[in-house]
């Protein structure tokens, strides 16, 4: 099996090595991944500048693969279009540096880099690790990689999109898995207001997630709950349910007539 | 009503503008747009830099809104949050110079900014008008505008989010008003590789889209038909129809267990 690894923190950051790690029991692991961190890239794709791409090598001289001046899903789309001697069989985005669950997952360049995976049809999985004091990759890790021997075991089609998260190690050991919806709810963001010393006005986003959760069990009150949470994804964004009713709305005086 | 209107070509673009011009007719509008560019930012936002915000008048000096040096989606959040008076009765982004259908939905900074609209339960419509030599952005803003109010004249629930796409002008006027869903297809993209002066490898992304589209009518389709598009869209990316299956895997001598 060959596997294209790749990130949204850089090529050289833990979470990514850590899983490497175990990857390489399963197969051949390629990575393609940007030059530095991308975090809150969301799906962005490089369109007017143009990508430098260098070869990289470990620390103890073996080949890593490249490292790539943009997004991780330029990375993605490079590595399979123009970098890799052929097609990966898998595509697994991570570990990421703090969890990317709920809406946050629309921000996300780690699931972001999954989801262009998907789109070449290509089975995909995200694995975020959520943010704590310290963080143990290798541990992580292993956890990681095995849940995506289950998921590989069960030999999903191909295309399938998968995003898992780690409670954080302050939660202790995870208490099992879950298999999740995405959280809905909105974060509790707010920004702080500054004035720079010439005068100008700006901003710093801040995150105030909200302690408490209600209703149904999502990713997000899973994890806090101290689970491993695997959400099975799609990329297709239309509202099935509402095309019916949208259709019958009176369109047709409208600018064809004009 | 109050409208925050935003978009991902920046607070002065023409596209911008002729809408703004339009959307007056129906309420106050307070522009609340990127400072430059943002093409293919997708869902991007800005966590570890500072939001710097300017407010910015119009030519003729009347007050236009604030200009954010961030992506789409920070410039709605900033405009909910922290800089209108109120929040808005529904945000609008556009008009995008280019189309944004099928999956470039999901690079897109113009629809990005309407779902950021939609976390905060806020009706949200994205417009772009497909690529032509010559765009004439009033004449796409009347179009657009009248799909807006036949939106708003049904009423729909908070939250609901809407992408429009205007098929170019070349095509000639408009032949009517479509509700489909998004395209699904991989566009035809690849990548030109060329050397530097100084022998460094880089690419530059291409996109030839496919000009032949095949199976069911969808914004990729219906667009390249002439028609204006309506999409109904969400962001719940969970695929509900996986989850059965996905739990009767075997999971349980899983990480929990270790």
């Amino acid at each position: 099996m060959h596997i294209l690894l790749t990130n949204d923190d850089g090529v050289f950051a833990p979470g990514l090595r850590a899983l490497r790690k175990e990857l390489l029991r399963l197969g051949d692991v390629t990575v393609v991944a940007p030059a530095m961190e991308q975090s809150g890239v969301g799906h962005s794709i490089t369109l007017l500048e143009p990508l430098v791409v260098t070869q990289v090598e470990d620390v103890d001289g073996t080949r890593l693969g490249w490292k790539v001046e943009g997004s991780p899903a330029d990375s993605v789309k490079l590595g399979i279009c123009e970098l890799m001697s052929r097609p990966p069989d898998l595509i697994v985005s991570g570990i990421n540096s703090g969890s990317n669950a709920g809406i946050n997952v629309l921000y996300s360049g780690t699931v972001a880099a999954a989801i262009e995976g998907a789109f070449f049809k290509i089975t995909s999985i995200a694995v975020s690790l959520e943010l704590s004091e310290h963080f143990d990759f290798p541990h992580a890790a292993r956890h990681a990689s095995r849940v995506i021997e289950k998921i590989l075991a069960n030999k999903p089609a191909n295309g399938s999109l998968f995003n898992v998260n780690l409670p954080a190690h302050s939660r202790g050991e995870p208490r099992g898995i879950r298999v999740v919806p995405m959280g809905l709810g909105r974060y509790g963001e707010g920004f702080e207001r500054r004035q720079d010393p010439r005068g100008r006005t700006y901003y710093w986003m801040t995150y105030n997630p909200p302690y408490h959760f209600e209703g149904a069990e999502t990713d997000v009150t899973s994890l806090s709950e101290g689970y491993i949470t695997v959400t099975p994804l799609h990329f297709d964004l239309t509202r099935y349910d509402a095309i019916p009713d949208v259709r019958r709305w009176k369109w047709d005086d409208g600018p064809s007539s004009q």
